[in-house]
């Protein structure tokens, strides 16, 4: 229904890539799509686009992802992903073939990733105090840059290698996002890294974050080891505000961050380009959980805060605020609640209206 | 005193190297050898040769291992070593310089790190339930080869490496190695890796584990990806019985496990040779802790441990676990009392006289 009145006329029109994926990640994007709709009423309008792919579209017809599919994706404003992943397909393929060459492909040098430990949310911590960090991983270099290989492969003389890539400039925009979101919370960052050992990248890591940290007087920071950090966010996780850390200790710390807030169901994330040359990408951090695919129960929650980083990206903050405040709100109510994901997606629209 | 009748006569004489090294590790040290001494008494002899070696050293005159000091410490039946780290000394100095070097030197390709919750001791987790597992970490290859460079180093153009390089033959004696350990425990291996992502080297451990396993019919083995481990570790450390992975998974995840099971000052860990060729080396997992250092009040409990494992290594079983037994008592009753380094110790070596 359509009003002639208000705001309505200055409605921006956005153009949304949405790749449910597989598993729960069908059942997911949809509420986080509805909830996306009723925080922007009046202020934002949508044309989503869908892109058939992952496991399902990969085993009909062998399509991954054509540089055809990317150049439509690259017209977009951003793209809303629910999961992909598929026992029946080898590791490796779709990660690969769909996520990472999403990643590299637009550029998304910046994988943002709040943790935070909602009220009514209990932790697998017996006094986890408050935790509210954001890790800043690089995402587009490091070991993820596939530039490994192997001799002799499959025979009892095979030497693999995986190898770490990593530049000044790759470096430097990571830090500098990350020192400037460090701005706009409790003004610290943790570098992480394992630079008693792995010097040449941890080094270059260390005095990237030394050049940039001058410029940001205000903001303090020190360093872990990515081991020592392991121990900490068991320990005590409210030292952290913003986590910088390279690509692969990233995956790793936030996903024992994730568990430590009370599971990867309320952690979302964003695959972002910065630069906003390319749309950014945002998906919940969890899989698309095979096992309970398709009963109408996975948690839509991490979906939903992925729809507002979306709307933050794009400039919309006052509605990403507004769904994350009814995120809380739901959660610090109803959180240990069964509840379907339609009932879920429900509760926090009705949040929306009130 | 000499007895000169009973199994004295045949009390075999080992050559130990003591590297006491820095901070708390001169200070837990003689409590792990006074341990040792106690609960060998009569079935072995212990000559110690002591190495001046760590930051103090280092700072002293410039020698962190020399080649001649490394012959020196390969004439020895096992080494015990306290802990090296200062922060007056850049990282990676001493840990590239001395203790990786060591690993290197006397081909330590298995790193042990066993992850047990004693009674007593208060997990940071509030439902940890059983947790007893044992990490098999490879500890020659991966990315600890050191095999990285820089190009522009300093400048806005550099670009660092590093290179993981893994072998199938380092590979294959350490998957034996875990199976062989997973024989006498619950039968049960997981390989930890990343191969979504580092696929080569992934591929490899998988192929190799895979082959292997076919010749241990009764052990079960399944995978997991470092990422989903280290939520694992804090949600169900339960499922765990023999982890098997590389290097760098390897430090991170006994980190974690160490924090998980009350704080890594209870965790020891083991430098093997397993092949027998070079002498081994036991050491606690925690670091030298400076901030406590001189005050006598640093924990041996797991410097104690790493003794008992450097007993079994050379074949003391009875006494290794004789020992762990002691431990096991000492914290059940005394846990979380505050006590002096040398009360612990004391406390041990009274139980081993009952
Ligand atoms: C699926 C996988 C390639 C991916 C990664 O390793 O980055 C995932 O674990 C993540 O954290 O987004
Ligand atoms: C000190 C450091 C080189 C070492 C490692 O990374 O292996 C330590 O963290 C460990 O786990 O023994």
């Amino acid at each position: 229904m359509l009003s002639y009145t208000g705001s309505m006329t200055e409605a921006q029109t956005y153009t949304i890539a949405v790749i449910p994926g597989d598993g729960i990640g069908k059942e997911i994007t949809p509420q986080a799509q509805a909830v996306m709709e009723k925080a922007t009423e009046g202020v934002a309008q949508f044309r989503y686009v869908p892109f058939d792919l992952g496991a399902d579209r990969y085993l009909r017809d062998g399509v991954i992802l054509t540089d055809e599919i990317l150049e439509e994706i690259k017209k977009t404003d951003a793209i809303l992903l629910g999961a992909i992943g598929d026992p029946r397909i080898k590791a490796g393929i779709l990660e690969r073939g769909l996520l990472l060459k999403m990643r590299f492909a637009l550029d998304h040098y910046i994988n943002l990733r709040p943790s935070k430990l909602y009220k009514g949310v209990t932790s697998p911590l017996a006094n986890p105090g408050e935790i509210d960090f954001v890790v800043v991983r690089e995402g587009t270099e490091g070991l993820y840059a596939g530039a490994g290989g192997s001799t002799h492969a499959g025979t009892n003389q095979q030497v693999a290698t995986e190898v770490s890539i990593n530049s000044a400039p790759g470096v430097e925009r990571t830090v500098r996002y990350a020192f400037e979101l460090a701005m706009k919370r409790r003004k610290h960052v943790t570098l992480v890294h394992k630079k008693n050992v792995l010097v040449n990248a941890g080094d270059m890591w260390q005095r990237i974050v030394n050049e940039v940290a001058e410029e940001y007087p205000e903001v303090t920071h020190d360093y872990l080891h990515i081991d020592a950090t392991t121990i900490f966010i068991v320990t005590d996780p409210g030292r952290f505000d913003v986590i910088l850390t390279d690509n692969l200790f990233g995956d790793i710390i936030t996903d024992e961050a994730g568990a430590v807030v009370g599971g990867v169901g309320y952690s979302a994330s964003g695959n972002i380009n910065a630069s906003g040359q390319y749309p950014s990408m945002f998906e919940p951090i969890h899989g698309s959980a095979p096992d309970i695919a398709g009963q109408g129960i996975a948690n839509p929650t991490a979906a939903i805060l992925s729809a507002a980083m979306l709307l933050r990206h794009l400039g919309l903050e006052e509605p990403a605020q507004r769904i994350e405040a009814a995120v809380e709100a739901d959660i610090a109510e109803k959180g240990s609640t069964q509840r379907s994901t339609e009932q879920v997606g429900q509760d926090i629209l009705d949040r929306l209206s009130e």
